[in-house]
Parts: C-alpha cells; structure tokens; sequence
C-alpha cells in the first residue's frame, strides 16, 4: 500500500490511464497534470495543473515513457495544453522527491542534477525491459501473423540476440510452433539456446543459415542485418527489426533488392496498450513502496 | 509420386496456387481450367478450358473448397469466365475418375450420384479438419490480439467445446501464455483438459465462469453463448466464434449489451492461404498416392 505517498503525473499516453489507477488504487493520493479531456472517479486521483499544485508535499513525480523533450516539454496525449517541466519546479519538491522517467535526455539529467533531485530511467530497469518483452514478443507475432501467407507453426523464424527482448521472441514463437533458430557470439547462449531446444546459429555463420528462413527477428542494436546478409536471403523473408533507432538492418538495402523489412518500435504501447501500462504501473508500485 | 496421373483442377482461389504447384512438383499432369489469368512455368501444368479437355483420360476432378453453386457453377478467382459444370461432362470421365470437392451441395450429390462417379468432400475428413484447426487458431488469435489492449500472456480465455478445432485453440492459447478455462460436456474431455493442466468447466457451470474472462472463443455449432451467458460477462470480453453457419452466439443480444462478438469463418484461407493451400494440396496428395 501506497497510504501516505503524494504523486505526480505530468502528461503521458493510455499506458499511464492504468498507472493512474493502480497507484490510486493502492491509496496514494495521484494529483494528475495533462488528463484534462478525461474525468476519473476514484477520490484519490486529482486532475490539477501545474501552477496549483504545491510541490513540497509531493514525494514522486512520473513523467511519460518519453519523458521530456530537451526543452523540457511534456507530452500529454489527453490535454490540449503545453506542459513544461522547469529547475524551479524540481526545487520546489521536498529533498527525498524522486522523478521518475521513461527515458531521459539532457534536459532530465541537468535538470535533476542541478536540483540535486534523484532521476530513475524505468526503461533502463531490466525487470521493465523483461516485463515489456512480452508485448514487444507479441506484437512481432501480430506483424508476422499481418505479413505472412503462412502459419507461424511450421515456419522458419531467425531471431537475433537472445538478451531480454531475444529470449522472450524466440520462445514465443517456438511455442506457436515454428523451427526457430537464434543467432548469437556467445558460447554460454549457445548452450542455453541448445538447452531450450532451439537451433543455435553463430552470428559468423549467419550468411550461410539465413537462406530457407520466413521470418528474420532482430533485436541487436547493431548493424547485423546488412547487404552481404540480406543477399542470402530469400526474397519472401521478412525482416523485423526490434533494435531501437536506427535498428540493426540495412533498410535501404533491403527495399533495393525488394525484401520487406519492418522497424518495429514501441511495441507495448501500440500492441496492448493496457498491459504496457499496467507493466509500468507494477514497476513503479515495487518502486514507491520500498 | 503421382507419375501417370492426369488431374483436372477447376476453379480455386489463392489456395489452389498451392495446390497445382504440388500436385505438379509430384510429377502429375495438371490440367488447370480458371486459371487464365495467370502463368505457368511448370511444364507439368497445362492451361485449358472444360471444352478443349479430353475427359476420356482424366483420373481425378478437383473442386474448389466451396465446390459449385447449386447450378453446378464454380468459383475462379483467376478467370472472368464462368464455369458449368455437367452430368455430361463427368460422364466422359473413366469409370475410376474421383471427383474431390471442399464441401458438397445438392448438385454435386446428384450428378456424381447420377453419373456413377465417386465423390469425396475433403473438408468432411478428419485429418483435413485437424490440419485446418493451426490456421483457424493462429486467425484468432491474430483477431484476439487485433481486437484486446491487453497481451494475450497473462488473459484468461475460456474455449468453449474440445474437438478438432478446441484443442488447437486451447493449446496454442495456452502456449502464449493465457489461462485457458476449457467448457465441455463429457467427463473423458474434462479429464484429458486437466491432463493438460488447463482448467476444465463443465458447460452447465459456464454461466458461473464466464464473469472474469477476457476472451472467449466457441467451438460449438449449437446455441451455446445464449443471452443468460452473455449477461454474465463483463462488458469488456470479445467473443470470437469459430463454429460454421450460424454460429452459436445470440449475436443480436450480443450486440445489444455492447459485447463485441466476431463471427470469424474462413480463417485459414484468410489468415494464412498458402499453408492452406499446402494442407489441401498435402491431403490431396496423400489421397491420389493411394
């Protein structure tokens, strides 16, 4: 239980419409900024703005997923309104006051540590990253599900990278019944990879395997995917690429030689808006009630 | 191998791309008629039309999955011209010629009856309908996925009836991670359900279970998701129902209570033709190698 605790949102996106309601929920008192367009029941939750609320009762501000942007605006998809975060904001909150964050950025970071203010990145948390797999995973499945003519049981899928994101994909479409093989440098993964009942690839090999594959996964943040790669591959694969920006696949090559890659970002938050929230809710809840 | 065979295809949609192209790789003689949009590079292919065709040698007749309309025609995609089919026309078939046809009407019952020609509904057989259950299963969860704001990992879906199709549709759900609740009337399914470590209900309790669902997916053609039951469920549960015409949801309630109710028939043709092609054709095959 959150009994005693103060929040403050500022701004976010239908993912924080269930932050709002499990701290709530949890008895913290949730003053909200940037849900004007909305009306909330519970009593706990109070819409407000940023002028009204008196910061030095407030024991934890959460920005959006994106947090700011580097001129400290705040985006807030249920407002019309400009919200900008400020230093004097920060230092007007009690000294144990920590911000929470998506992810940051040159604002968030000199902000907060001018004001001396503690900033915890949730995104950079792997339990966040691990939760948010599941989404990511499904939301791959959905795409090729859209893209393909084939079922995904009996498929060949190639993932690349067995870290938080890796893993989560190559079991999920294992389960659903496609021949999965994983890519990777790593002899301990190779191992773990042997262990799950996948086919191990190493990545050096990769020009070699990549040839009778349906559907190619990336989640190196490297370029991985590129022309001598994509070159091996059969025209009717299709490229995923989960890698955040600029992903780990030659697009340009790719659309050249007419071989369908998709940049696939943001997941969660466009596959299954209400876990996504719920994911960031339950991590913050951990969080605030230490 | 089907080395002496000369088939005769007639009609067909993208699935019967599959299934030309198989039969003909097996080193059958494929006559093709409906498909002259399109080209062939497969000597074993023969493009024609139903006047030019020596019926005299033709070992077998394939049909389109719909087979023919009342008045013998049938559907091509790949053609503007309209296909008769004729008493006649299977009368100069040899005596042995098997007319393989999806699903029958009374026009194919009475002229294969009348003509003395054997007739086999492929989507009546068992091995057809379990091979067709991965597509129909995959498609909803695609639409599943398409229609919640939540993954499907952690939901709770309950899958009403466990034959052919229920199985598939609870396993793989299973897989990805959802609580599958399983809704049965025989005590041999309720123990095979919970050797599976799925949750067995018994039908006359569904109205008890239904209340927390998130997804639930009908099997059965009887009118089994009556009003009583949509009464029970919370307002945000999608009905997706896989049981042929006319389902067995009171859509009409359904609608009327804001329960989104999906009537999801063809699946495997729409999500994923070319493995359903490649399942007629593998039936196919195993049947003429006979």
């Amino acid at each position: 239980m959150l009994n005693n605790k103060k929040l403050l949102i500022i701004g976010g996106d239908a993912r924080y419409l269930e932050v709002v309601d499990k701290l709530a929920a949890e008895g913290a008192t949730v003053f909200i900024v940037g849900f004007d367009q909305l009306t909330f029941d519970d009593s706990n939750i109070r819409q407000t703005d940023l002028k009204k609320v008196n910061m030095s009762v407030i024991d934890a501000i959460i920005l959006p997923v994106a947090g700011t942007t580097t001129a400290g605006e705040v985006e807030a998809t249920y407002s019309d309104k400009s919200i900008y975060l400020s230093e004097e904001l920060f230092a007007q909150t009690p000294e144990h006051c920590i911000i929470y964050t998506g992810t940051s950025n040159s604002f968030l970071d000199q902000t907060s540590a001018s004001t001396n203010r503690r900033l915890v990145r949730l995104f950079n948390r792997d339990d966040m990253a691990i939760y948010n797999s599941i989404p990511t995973a499904e939301g791959a499945l959905k795409l090729a599900m859209d893209e393909k003519d084939i079922t995904i049981h009996g498929s060949n899928v190639m993932v690349l990278g067995f870290g938080r994101v890796g893993v989560t994909v190559a079991r999920l479409f294992d389960s659903v019944g496609a021949t999965v093989s994983v890519g990777v440098r790593d002899s301990a993964d190779v191992a773990r990879i042997s262990e799950m009942g996948l086919n191990p690839v190493r990545l050096e090999n990769l020009e070699g395997e990549i040839g009778n594959m349906d559907i190619c996964i990336n989640t190196i943040p490297h370029p991985v995917i590129d022309s001598k790669i994509i070159s091996a591959m059969d025209n009717s694969t299709l490229i995923i690429d989960l890698a955040s920006k600029p992903g780990g696949t030659d697009f340009e090559y790719a659309e050249k030689v007419g071989i369908k890659a998709l940049h696939a970002l943001g997941l969660p938050g466009r596959a299954a808006p209400k876990s996504a929230g719920r994911i960031i809710g339950g991590v913050l809840l951990e969080l605030l009630g230490k």
